[in-house]
């Protein structure tokens, strides 16, 4: 089965959630510094956001390049990971409207822990269809310590919200930076 | 005619379908447990929904892997389909607002319906595009009891959403199910 | 230059277009009939425009699909075209929230018309582009009566919206049903 | 690396911008005239931004075409410029609806000037993926005086929106107009 059509609608879909994140930023009444100051709990959440999409949609890219065929799972374990990006929006507006409060940046690093998780299937099932353990992209992948230590991060940052939401904010986005730069390890397997 | 077209303009449909669902899910106001709890309903009813659509993206995704071309009939079938599957979003925010109420699960069940009897003339086109009734399309469909199976469950929990909403959402989401494997049968005449 | 993008984009913005219109049916207040069947014009206005935007993209796609590049101008009066196309949802919405009255009618006839003219340039460009007035698109275009008919229908359209709204929208009606079966010309031309 | 994907998701992205800018036209309460002349700021804030918005795409199109190759850091240039472009739906509805109020003109120019910025370091990691400055990217590109005029336009209308709003419109129509016709630069240099 061919990999197109998965990486047309892949793109269509996080095209979409990254731009309709930005209609969580509602047009505020009023025309004054006030009401503009008053947007920057909803800016920097969708700051946030846009960048994890980026990340998910950057490894997304990556992982699919070296990828030579999709199966089945694959279908529905990438269906998978998008419903659990697809609450992006709505999670990153409720954290920027209520400035950060604990219940909102916990479930916030939730979706966020999910899409971690929801990642591993689809990366299993893509290994699986492109020859296995003794794949390019197994080797690629290796041992995965960076998808690891995102999970616990975010585990951290969840348990963290009830006390200090700020720090959890700070792990999140701790973990944006490490994934910030697209897998080296997939690039320089594929030079190989 | 080809089909590359088709595709694209349908993913990007779909996609966006499925995306603009969770606009549904209304960004909450309060930040403790009781408003969190208080979207289960809105969020079980965008689960559901996320599955049908995606079940649809993936069969349509394996019936136009097996078809070579795509006439003027299809484009407006095709179109027909996605027109059906479009009032997904407001049927699902319906039912989900409303906590699984007798109308909107009925009316829920009404555009399952009219998406399942839709998907048949867009089948049909296809075969006659592609060989009529002798091609590999046809044979691979065969006398489609799924399709019809769904048909039945859907009036069934149509008319039993008056009695019993709760059995209709159970009615809808065992076709789901059923229809959750992509069809084996595509896959496996492609190879033969 | 290639015309592979410019259909990818249009595709795009038309997918954009005809399912946020979807989202002018806005999820209704209650759960009983009374607030379902007040959704009747809502639901009628979406209709017509779905079978609008439906036939922009087929004839859009059919075009396209006979020439064989695109120039600068073509670019234009693509987004002129898409430009036009992109305030159906909200005239659509005005319409079917006022229940047909005069104005919104009126003005959704205007948007109507703009289409229908931004087509010509569009149509223009892209027979300049593809070898003139000999070419095989020209030969297809002909003198383009429907063109024509369907502005002389939109401009009555609009002058009638204010005496009896109803058989304006009729008039578009018939436009619509003129223009749903695809160009046979092109098809046919194609074909020798 | 291939620049097929990153074109299929600016397309999806920069199509779903210029369409849901169309969503901060509201649907208006009531059908007469008077309403809708009420319009007409958020209406010519949305030209002016899909005149903006399209120019981009087409810039893009075109910077794309002349390259052959993408790197890691075009992938987050890119990002970047969508970043800064995905503001313009909210803030073309913020000076929309307050009829071009200082602030939000200001603001306005100011994601403007973003995306000109942004557009610099794009520009620059193509340049660099696609054989530095002795290649056809970098001469077509040359001076780029356009360039660096719209972001002094762009500076002095943000200067300006706090003295004589208009004039700061006028400035950025300026812009607008000086960049509607595509890089001939590059169109030239391509056809040598």
């Amino acid at each position: 089965m061919g990999k197109g059509r998965l990486e047309a609608f892949s793109d269509g879909v996080l095209a979409i959630i990254i731009t309709i994140m930005v209609l969580e930023l509602k047009v505020p009444h009023g025309a004054d510094w006030a009401v503009l100051v008053a947007q920057w709990p909803a800016f920097l959440s969708y700051v946030l956001s846009f960048v994890y999409v980026g990340i998910y949609w950057n490894n997304h890219h990556h992982f699919l390049q070296a990828a030579q065929k999709v199966n089945g799972a694959s279908l529905w374990a990438n269906l998978h990971l998008l419903f659990w990006l697809s609450l992006m929006p709505v999670t990153t507006g409720w954290m920027g409207e209520n400035q950060f409060a604990s219940l909102p940046v916990a479930v916030y690093g939730a979706v966020l822990l999910m899409c971690g998780l929801a990642w591993q299937p689809f990366q299993r099932s893509l290994i699986v269809a492109n020859g296995g353990k003794a794949s390019l992209l197994a080797q690629a992948v290796g041992a995965d310590w960076k998808g690891w230590f995102a999970v616990a991060m975010y585990v951290s940052g969840i348990a963290l919200a009830f006390v200090a939401p700020w720090v959890s904010c700070l792990f999140y986005a701790t973990v944006a930076a490490i994934w910030f730069i697209p897998d080296r390890r997939i690039e320089s397997r594929i030079e190989q």
